[in-house]
């Protein structure tokens, strides 16, 4: 689906946390360019300089908001090198962000989303000609999002297709003799573990078990579904493998954190 | 009041945090049915899994609002089971959070509300049938706050009048004999303790003073009234009670934290 | 530039944090009156009760919105006291802030700043004659700002010309000699440290070193100029001087944090 109508909503994803003004002045680019825009922010506290945990929840976030919405990611380590700027194409959004494996989990959804690299040299049409060595958030992605979202050109125009995308840091996972190998990609704040096993993964299984941090785990619907101090695994409202402790911390109770490996295991199969 | 005229306005008041993209998918949802909405973030670090909290704070931010606000409240370890959805109609605002005491402090303050429980059975009507089991703030919530708020619907249309909401956890204050016993409900940032007594509570008393972690403080019109360094209590600019150190931290100072008892004392009447 | 022609944007930076309702309900006095406003939150976790961080972000941020946006700066450690609220316009932009050292940084960047002092008498115009002795923000600034923001009131309106503003609580660096001598403001999440020296100072060296924590840094462009694990200097891209750590923490490592001395100093004038 390509990217027609702008919906006029920009999200922001980036690991600038909190403390200063990099995200706000990236709203004041926003606002003096396209004084409609309707921002969100999609989360500021990614893992610094890890593209993986950013592009993970971007990836399974772009659903929930209207078509014609423009995407931008910025967790860029490289920032000021000649690392490229990559805008994609994907039913009917479009992103930007740093050419650095960011974007790899929206890229293993659709494989017919529409790569390109930013032509630098389109920077002078919308006056971003100088941008600083260090915060292209503010310098190039917030003003060229806001230029796609209030309709003055469209992502097809900004550069030419490019084959593939610098690769993602971490491998998607995959099903082998039904067994399913992942990784713990993210923690929320009551300490759930969230891994990059999606349900697809699981649905390849006739009857799964979760092994993780020495444990054997039950698939369950809800937190719910086991009592208080209980751990369990289930497939979250993102639609991928998560570990919880019912009204407790998994993270803390399990001593995982981001990385730890996490196995599905299909019992029919064994013995 | 009824809920008659949409301001457009939307509060969120979780206790999501700002890990992950929680609060930016429920806006994702809102501005995908509601391109106009204005959202307000009411606070997403409240304590996880308490609602005394989260419904203290709304029940006294409601007021800061044009009537004809829409407040989403989600604190919600029942997610997923058979909890009920309350909606509440007060003074021309209309809340939605899960039924589970967190309006309590909403309903103290107003004996008229309107106390509703949300016939599941109206989420076909906007396309909402199938929500997951874990994250009924961005499948219903949120949601139904948007057609809310843009007038596609009123409060009145959405379940049946119940007579009463599941009571909160924190019993209200109560003033005996010229003393009244209340709990610290949160601290902000500064380290500020800020109970839930309130100045109609004081008002009953001729000359009080406040007992809490040992010491006996005088009451203050505002923190620059005492030198820095001093401890003080005051009505706060949320008409309750909060005990401060002033330029300091009073809760790293006295060691108290949420729960701890406060008691008003009337001096006149001792003796 | 006089204040003409509001952009309808309005910019929040605080020390109130993200726990509890404080930016939440200023936002809902902004919408009550002018319900096309567009907020920016240029942050709230700026140390507290110390105006210097606050006050430099904002006068390095103001350029990044568009002209007619009004900014409230709210860290008011003397709240209810006899305190001004000092009103600024500086670059076409309107600035409100108690009058207690916040503003500094933003006039020693343009000496034909506009300062005033609110005439309280103003405030009941607005309805706002009793607000409360502990939330401005609220009771005072949000409102006056959202009034300004829709046009209804100009900041010449509000109060008479004074001559000067309390002094800001750090001095100015200057150069003597060869050398320029500032401190750290700020850092950022990623451990970077922020100085108050800025490129103009450093363009007055003809061979710039920078010291610091005992160690002597290059000046570099970027943090990709070094390889991971060195330290730099540079000017970042808010026009100061920034120490970095490429892919770590400068802070942790050098030991430094707000108040460090720091010194440029010209290697060509040595000896």
């Amino acid at each position: 689906m390509p990217f027609s109508s702008p919906s006029g909503v920009i999200t922001l994803t980036t690991d600038f946390g909190h403390q200063g003004p990099f995200v706000g002045v990236m709203k004041g680019q926003i606002y003096g360019r396209f004084a409609a825009a309707r921002i969100v922010d999609l989360g500021h506290e990614h893992l610094a300089h890890w593209p993986p945990e950013a592009g993970f929840w971007l990836a399974r976030s772009l659903r929930y908001f209207p078509a014609g919405t423009v995407h931008v990611a910025v967790v860029d380590p490289g920032v000021g090198t000649a690392r490229d700027i990559a805008i994609v194409v994907t039913q009917g959004h479009a992103l930007l962000a740093p050419d650095n494996g960011l974007l790899s989990a929206t890229l293993a959804q659709d494989p017919a989303a529409e790569l390109r690299h930013l032509d630098m040299a389109m920077l002078a049409r919308f006056g971003l000609g100088r941008p600083s060595a260090t915060f292209h958030g503010r310098d190039i992605f917030a003003p060229l999002a806001a230029e796609i979202a209030r309709g003055s050109v469209n992502p097809a125009e900004l550069g030419s297709i490019v084959p593939a995308l610098i690769p993602g840091w971490i491998e998607e996972p995959e099903v082998v003799s039904g067994v399913v190998s992942g990784v713990v990609i993210t923690t929320d704040r009551f300490g759930n573990l969230i891994t990059n096993i999606s349900a697809a993964h699981l649905a390849q299984l006739v009857n799964p078990r979760v092994h993780a941090g020495g444990q054997i785990l039950p698939l369950r619907r809800t937190y719910g579904d086991v009592a208080p101090g209980q751990y369990l695994a289930l497939v979250n409202s993102f639609g991928v493998l998560e570990i919880a402790l019912a009204e407790g911390d998994a993270a803390a109770g399990l001593g995982l954190s981001r990385g730890a490996p996490v196995v599905g295991r299909d019992i029919a199969r064994r013995g």
